[in-house]
């Protein structure tokens, strides 16, 4: 399949934007003209999945229904409208010998996939690795293989009506573990490993591969109310950052409140009365009564619960250096009206994103634009938080002489 | 160590460019008022090596003089005045909801390096991580060791002069293979790796990292002569790209020669004359008997000798062919007067560097105007080909908000 996809890889490489975004259209036409076979392909994992004892979250994840299927059709059409990052020019230059150099972007090549139980990602991360001119190796869990398989069908009519190989999104046809362990370690003939799923999942990625892996595994978040915060703002961000959705990886899951802030019991109370349990140290617990006591594994913990941990620091260093020393690096955010203060903070977190009065939760590629994302990177190399088109792409250094020898 | 240089690593990375550029300019002061120290250190690993029965190259390497050593000085002085990457916006943004998006460039964090016997790799590797905002971990080959300790003190005494943390350039104080391995487990404390060095150095770090590697292997490089080729040009570009300098990963090992062009015979005629030895298909020994006959190995080897594999092709598309199939897609080179021919060369040869008429040899950080570089890495994530400051660095987001909060 890897070199089979490197063929196609070639091919995609020198696709024109149109008969790219063709090939996703006319896959978005298939997925809407197959919706009863692709419904009843997914009644059927649905049912298996009942059988198997799936939990009613899992089963959540797997079903699809004519809303969501339309979902994926118009998000097949909606990076298909997204700007073609190949053949960017990064930069320019012209040496003082006459060369002439450019840096162009050029697609990464053959990209693997591996995910779980949500049958989107099929369509998803597969249109993405198509319209940055990648071949695709899409390996997709178990519970949702039927599902996969009947809208892979629909990618692979794209493909023919664009006039492109099938090669370029193979589903791998078996969902047993050794496939999973192949693709990892099928250094050379796969580029970029990207798992979509849950912690154990990309743990197991990142512990095994031999391949690069754009991954993210925690999103430990914090969100900082300085003592200049708007009361308001802070209560409101608060409440948005924790309580928006808990299960995203953009929640915030540890409160860091000033303690020359005045308005904290505001904070906690919106929180609480939001239906989030409270988790402090003895001087927020004073704050009110319904916060329970907060233990050291809080500070480390990824709750994607309604659950909350809240400390209170003196001023934005000891918040800085909270995160320094407990954040994942994913998203982190200062509530204040001090610009200085602001910026300091922004400078010196070190995180994937760094956010100034605004909710952790926007940490999204379709909120900062870029249309859709293939994941959220808390890696420091390639690519680093959203990942979108641009982060499925390399690029070439190009020459042009005269003829220049080098002395 | 790795603890220490993460600590060092956030000072570093708000350290602002005056400061960093004052310990490289105190550090090439030390090195040149310590010259006979560092010399002496020098002489003593020269003689160790000698005994220990080094090869004539090793030793040569390995060996210091006053005009090497004033080199060094002046590579620290040259990465001073670089143009600093931290800081600058990538790319910038607002968002409909009013949100302020800004990509910005930070420092890697640590970076390790793995080095053989060259001492000056101390001083020149460790100034581009300082000047990216980088700590470095440094590890030197155990030949070099004193040489290396000498030109460290140097370096020490530039981040003293400057008031900037010794732990942001440290020096691993033992040489064994235990050492090196260490760094290559050393996930979570070393953000890259870097290993300068021959063939088997670069295997064993990217056989054996945890961490990611920018490494280079091959520089498997082809100049193809095309049938509209300028033959004066031609003749001069297959020249300089082999024979410049042999050892280099940047010189041609496979010279592609169209039927079409009528010159071949003067091309073979210039490099067998300029002492290179030819090993050609049946075909490209007709046009001299001087020509050996080349196996199959010889289009996948890097000689980094005065010997050049030389086959025949018809047209563009055969040399493009035959380089995706034996490339090491680092360097390639199309010598053609057709600008249509070039450019079709330019985009479907996959390298992360390509050429029109210009001399493989070229492909150097220096000749991109870079200043300096780190390596050149034949990887496709993260940085292609010559990697210089940029390529050391990442970057974050910076979301600057007025309380938005995500629907």
């Amino acid at each position: 399949m890897g070199r089979r996809a490197r063929a196609a890889a070639a091919v995609l490489a020198r696709t024109p934007t149109a008969v790219k975004a063709g090939a996703l259209r006319a896959a978005a036409a298939a997925l809407r003209a197959d919706e009863a076979g692709i419904l009843a392909a997914n009644a059927a994992d649905m049912a298996r999945g009942r059988e198997n004892g799936l939990s009613p979250a899992l089963l959540d994840r797997l079903r699809l229904d004519p809303a969501r299927l339309e979902g994926v059709a118009a998000g097949l059409e909606a990076v298909a409208a997204l700007a073609d990052p190949i053949g960017q020019v990064v930069d320019r230059a012209a040496r003082p010998n006459g060369l002439e150099l450019s840096r162009v972007r050029v697609p990464l090549g053959v990209v693997g996939i591996i995910y779980e139980s949500r049958p989107n990602v099929t369509a998803d991360a597969g249109a993405l690795c198509l319209m940055a001119g990648n071949a695709a190796i899409l390996r997709g869990g178990s519970e949702a293989i039927q599902s996969s398989r009947a809208i892979h069908a629909a990618l692979i009519e794209g493909l023919r009506a664009a006039g492109l190989p099938e090669d370029a999104l193979q589903l791998v046809p078996v969902t047993d573990r050794a496939a999973v362990g192949a693709m990892l370690k099928a250094a050379g003939l796969i580029d970029i490993i990207v798992p979509r799923g849950g912690k154990s999942l990309v743990a197991r990625v990142q512990a095994e591969a031999r391949v690069p892996v754009l991954a993210h595994l925690d999103g430990i978040n914090h969100t900082y109310i300085d003592a200049a915060a708007d009361p308001a703002k802070a209560v409101a961000l608060a409440v948005n950052a924790k309580m928006r959705r808990t299960g995203v990886c953009g929640a915030t899951e540890t409160l860091l409140i000033d303690r020359a802030f005045p308005e904290g019991a505001a904070v906690v109370k919106a929180l609480l009365d939001a239906g989030c349990e409270l988790r402090g140290t003895p001087e927020i617990q004073t704050l009110d009564p319904r916060i329970l006591p907060a233990g050291d594994e809080d500070w480390d913990t990824e709750y994607l619960d309604a659950i909350c941990a809240v400390r209170a620091v003196s001023g934005a260093d000891e918040a800085i250096g909270h995160i320094a020393a407990h954040a994942s690096h994913h998203t982190d955010a200062i509530v204040t009206e001090d610009a200085a203060t602001a910026e300091r903070f922004l400078a010196e977190v070190d995180s994937a994103i760094v956010m100034w009065n605004a909710s952790t939760q926007f940490a999204d590629g379709g909120e900062f634009g870029l249309g859709a994302e293939i994941g959220i990177s808390t890696g420091r190399l390639h690519a680093r938080g959203p990942v979108a088109l641009e982060g499925l792409t390399t690029y070439k250094w190009v020459v042009r002489g005269t003829g220049q020898l080098r002395p």
